[in-house]
């Protein structure tokens, strides 16, 4: 990794990113195999690494690989090492950088009254603070992750039955989680009260399924049956399933920002179709946004659906003027001097044909640095499109997530530093458009943002959060000076 | 790989593939991170292996490794040791299986009067018949590659310069070839007399460049110059570049395959692009085959061209109702009985919100087994559409090709045994459309197919292969028996 | 591994090993460097795993590997990982089978007042019972591993300092520990009260060292200062060392078997040279279990010293009458049945000429489970040996070991099943004879064993074991069924 | 490799190394498993790789691989693709230094009547010379082992029968040859005319075993028939075997270094046992160079025998003053210069209880550089010996060999520039003294040296070579520059 640039970095793959994507079955023959089949229908939820918890009747088996599903968990023994008809699964993208196999999901403890895996899709805004207080009792943890954390809830609970601990330590959490848990008797699924990360139920022949995304269930022809209520914990056992909300009742706030780029197109969350969704934000676009011009061109593959509905809002064709390889891993050869001022186009080449002499709407998801918007434009304009004009189909993205997303500090988001005008500047278009806020929630469906309680949780758009930021509040008191660095062979 | 399913074979990936793309430069810096980046903007002509020589004007420098470019050559330590400013390179197609990094090319020998690598893009239809006659000789293959054949050739030629011996083996070749070689003092292109794989010739500040499609220069920025011409050979020396042409003039032949699947979009091959063309493929199969339908849906990628020609055509909404999961490798796990049962959808999934009760319009390129047809559309039929029509963006592939594609063997291609009638039947469509070969050469722009001397190689669709076929025809008498099965560890 | 025999198991290699080594320096340039030639030279007490952590001022680094440290530490990338100027190093042998890396030392711990760094060599005969007391107050174990009950013990102590913690948990344990550990100021070393395992005390140029045996001092060329007392605990800081003794003073009770076989010959272990003891051993032995024969040949290596030390207090001439293959890994192939009746010789071949016609006396270290003996006695007998008389360098063995040992269970010891007599009809030799526990006593340097009060741990040849089995006596109530069978790919 | 000083080279391993052991079995079930043993019995012939073909009445199987035997073929997965009944193997030591696994043995062709493989153990002092003239035909060769041009030789004759064919191109042939061949009715061993390398003829149960020597034999429990003579060539087929001698008789010059280092102690060669002629060597060592000293200490492991005879001889005690480690593999730690100051002992310790205060004879098989020697006996000093007498077991080695050893070049050798009284200054020793000529030849049961026509290959002492060494003499003439310098992947 070290001796190659990373493409995927602020320079070549300029997203927020979501961390996670988790999936539980209970009940089932191939438990794992299942799961596998899920996780790799949730991979575009992360890519990084991937973990399968199953239970046998006697034996927890633990399987954690670092890279592709298709790649690592396809292998006839490592399935058939997980034995069991009951099973959690973890995808995860990359965030610190490097601790490991360590911090690869599912977490497992062998507690006082038997095992517990859990598989978390979020991020727990108090997790340091909660870890410095279990540490001070003399709490060892083996990783840098939050999810460990909820682990050292549990065990340390002094609650009787594992619903009633599980429980306990839920209730101590602040932030997003979507977590899936596996006992030795029941499948677990959990929403935090706010419902910030999606979870869905489904069902497959009677076998209950907890997945991220409707996406997951469809690869195996499981039946979508609802997402979990914000708040809502769900325990699945051999008797069926029981629904309990364990916290005060809220408003919810789901993510907004799944709809305009996590979620997979093909996947309906919160009771709407992404691709729906992406297609209406492309006709909001147009119509707060119109431009003279030829033809519509989306940066593929996440600016394609709301370029089809810019294109049909606009009375515009849509054309494939930029074309995606897709064989581009996460990194590339190290470059010299020479090479890195050729430009090298390894992800995305124009079509020249298409572009030449032609007045151009380039249709993209998000800005974050700019610095891919800058290049793509360039290689639009060296490819001889006579004017550019970028719309976005997103609000400016003004503030770093804190609930599971993988995003640059608020400091290096363009939008956070400059103005329509500055950035237009910076990316050298002939003009730019963002879509309001408000046209995003009617692109959702909603009249428009309540602006005294919003309907989503849209922080990156408008710096409101949900919830409280215990650990970045307190972060000069509280930050966690982690004395191991870097683990090698593990 | 023996523990999994292989998802591109019948059941998955249904269609003909290209084997090879080829690329050289000489004279220029970083030559081997150059070929790299070349071959990284061609690995759709081949995903198994690649390989790369380079000169440093002492010594030549070998790699070749399974696997994507992008994940083998990536390291600086492969890229270090291939030292020297002229190399060329080769990324290959799996063909007959398995034997190993013996097969992969660039092949290189130790010649009497210096070391010589070739790699090639074809198929030459009498290597074996070749080869037996060279064997008798004493000639020791190291590999069952065609390629090594011209190396042999070349080997035992009596004539005195590397010109000549080359030009006195290729006249002895017949089929497919498009090849890049490389001496200590030259680096030669050439085409087979009918042209039928594409080759460029490009140009990066006075290096010269030969690839096989536009796209691998585009991908560093180089001046695309020109296609070689069938039957020429160009010489690329530090003195320049020279042109000749070994073989009796013949009327061009080029695959026109390459139009319809195998080159990728942005690509300019024999002067048309190939975006361009598909479009109009779309065009006039709407022409054809129209049909009275809510929305046109592409069996993506490689039908989207088309569709949107089809859609802008028919006036018919373009919409993404499938959406295509790019994680997918080569393989997946080993389906237990309970799992094949449940239709897995591991590359394909309907978009069911897009498709529902409509009547839609599915644009395929092409149809080879049928069966990835059959279950994409029964995947639509379930997610709701009232209607499918099937329109194919090419004529019924009715015979393998012997010209460096893998095609399995006619017997096993639908439209050899069945009427078009027949093949809606079996893939369970409202309706289904091929375009026609005239059609399709209108597409690539002529004014139809000239049936006494056809513009093209249409082998595939037409039975009319252009070349004589020596080892196929003689096949009982000529058939190689290798005595080595196996070789392991190497 | 699963697809071979282990030529290490019972059949193959029937000997008791040793578990661990341990390393520890501090306060020196290139310390990690340093520790691997340490634990390079403690190879024999551990083959299975290493690990080294360090410590550069601000973090902790830690890599751990399964295999020789020849071959996994010696990659400069996994050295520069490790840096700053203290460190301590672990090796240790296969014991319970395959937990992979989560069982390797030294084990780490974030504290709450700072990292914590312990490498173990030795067995607690009590980590169990205190684990399950751990768990139920809401520890969590990420090993099985008794090293990491220690960590805990340390983790939940409510003293103030580090020292104190360290000795209130050590105070808590039974059994055999040679304990090192690292924290951010200090490098500490520790042996149980009855000083069951060897720890030595040693210097380079000013920079203290602990280690196993002082083989690993003379390869780096340091400086032996003393052994470790029974029951003393040594800090070593940046003023220099300071030494407690937080136990009861106790007699001391060093393992004997150190001096039969665990020890390289060439350590000095408790005031004792290896070599010299097992030579005095021969001697002994000669003297106890006379016998007329032609030559003296030893089972290589284990037996050589003592058969050197017999031949020459026997007069007779000593050969080398069976050559070991020292290219032996750990596994070799899985034998057909046609191959394992071939009675393959892959570690020991008798030379021939050497014992054709002659009487022999066999000198071997140990009988354990008696089936190499048995082979070995047969192969010298088809190599056409006249006598075989087999003399054993200790006494037998009738009792297993909980101290750190890996030991058949009691039932297996051929020596707590039979006499003398059936042992020699088992293994067909013309006589055997042992050397006796006084003679033993007598070798090391002492008059006799002292009966009422023993100065060495003899337990397996006396079975009077010198601590409490806590865990093992309280087997039925405490038997830890651990809940996770399996983990791959960590 | 690349970043760890080599343990083997000049400073750490000074020694001559014979270059490849072969084994071949025809008409056994598991050949190929039974290979796999014999070539473990004869690792010590060369550790760098090995490989083995195997034939199963329809095709040949290849497995070639990099590293101990033990290591890589004992997985049961390359066993079994090994399948029939008749086998070739070969290991091979490093020579030239990393050309990968192309230049590991045996050799595979397939030629117009069928596949060849074969093996080889020697050098063929002219095969420069004949692949030069082969290119010159058009020959390519695949690799740069002089193997290869024998398999060109076979494929270029135009004789009709396999038997013809290979005596033809042995015959042309210059140098040390002992081969075993397969083809896919025969096996074939040949011994070049003077016998410079071993070759013994076993059976197991009625199938023919062809090997290097015969603790190969040993290992399996076959029966030793016989050396195969000078100058014979023996075929094995499913009817027996068959002897031809196709060569002009000449008298036998078997290479007697193979007594005094290549051969394993247990082995028998050309009708000695070595371990008995080792110890003679000794005795006659004794003899000729008497030293008033306490002990005699070996060099381990390859100065053990000869001490022995040594301490016998002079009638002095023989102790192990110096541990060898035996974990040592063929690297270790880049050492940083403050590292390389402390003098490593990596290999061999000093067992300083045995040599302090006292006068050592210390007994090594040879000189070769020097540095070992030096560093040997600095230790032993240092482990406060009174006097130190080296004692060499064979004469001072001044020529380098060209009959498939692996020797410096001559001017390296410490005898070929320094008188015994300068290389006693150099090793800093109180006496040295070597084994005579004449002395060696008694050793081996001559009367002495026939200095007109010498009874063994003895040039490493006396610098007459028994054959022609055209490639050597030719060498401005021949040189072989390769064009290819490095491959990587394969």
């Amino acid at each position: 990794m070290s001796d190659a640039i990373d493409v995927l970095s602020a320079e070549a793959d300029d997203h927020f990113h979501d961390e996670c994507g988790v999936f539980g079955i209970f009940g089932r023959q191939d438990a794992a195999a299942i799961v596998t089949l899920g996780l790799h229908a949730l991979q575009h939820r992360g890519q990084e690494a991937a973990g399968i918890v199953s239970f046998d009747e006697t034996q927890f088996h633990v399987e954690r690989h670092v890279g592709l599903i298709g790649d690592t968990f396809t292998k006839q023994s490592v399935i058939e090492r997980l034995k069991g008809t009951r099973a959690i699964g973890h995808t995860r993208y990359a965030t610190t950088g490097g601790a490991g196999l360590r911090n690869v999901q599912p977490f497992f403890a062998e507690l006082a009254d038997g095992g517990l895996a859990i598989a978390h899709n979020g991020n727990i805004t108090n997790a340091m603070t909660v870890q410095r207080r279990l540490q001070k009792d003399g709490a060892i943890f083996s990783s840098t992750s939050d999810t460990e954390t909820i682990l050292h809830l549990v065990a340390t609970s002094k609650e009787r039955d594992v619903n009633s601990r599980f429980i306990e330590a839920v209730r101590q959490l602040e932030g997003a989680f979507s977590l899936v848990a596996l006992t030795s008797k029941k499948l677990i699924g959990c929403r935090d009260p706010l419902g910030i990360r999606p979870l869905v139920l489904g069902d497959l022949d009677g076998a209950w399924i907890l997945a991220s995304e409707t996406c997951a269930l469809d690869i195996i022809g499981a039946r979508f049956v609802r997402d979990l209520k914000p708040g809502e914990m769900v325990i699945v056992t051999s008797k069926g399933i029981e629904s309990v909300f364990p916290f005060e009742p809220q408003k919810s706030r789901f993510c907004v920002f799944e709809y305009v780029y996590f979620a997979r197109p093909d996947s309906s969350v919160e009771g709407r179709n992404v691709y729906d969704v992406r297609k209406r934000i492309g006709e909001e676009l147009a119509r707060e946004n119109p431009v003279d011009a030829d033809i519509v061109v989306p940066v593929p593959d996440s600016g394609t659906p709301a370029a089809i509905g810019f294109a049909q809002a606009a009375a515009l064709p849509f054309e494939l003027g930029i074309i995606r390889n897709h064989y581009v891993g996460r990194t590339f050869i190290q470059p010299t001097d020479s090479i890195r001022h050729m430009g090298v186009k390894l992800k995305h080449n124009a079509n020249r044909r298409m572009l030449e002499g032609k007045r151009v709407v380039l249709v993209d998801d998000s800005i974050v640095r700019g610095t891919t918007s800058q290049k793509i434009v360039q290689m639009v304009r060296e490819a001889g499109a006579r004017e550019v004009h970028m719309r976005i189909a997103s609000p400016p993205t003004r503030a770093s997530c804190f609930y599971g997303v993988d995003t640059p500090e608020t400091a290096k988001l363009l939008a956070s530093r400059m103005s329509i005008e500055e950035m237009a500047d910076f990316i050298r278009v002939d003009s730019l458009g963002f879509l309001s806020l408000d046209g995003l929630y009617r692109a959702v469906g909603e009249n428009g943002r309540d602006a005294d309680s919003p309907q989503f949780c849209d922080a990156c758009f408008s710096t409101q959060y949900p919830t409280q930021l215990t650990d970045h509040e307190g972060v000069a008191d509280n930050v966690r000076t982690l004395s191991l660095l870097a683990a090698g062979g593990q």
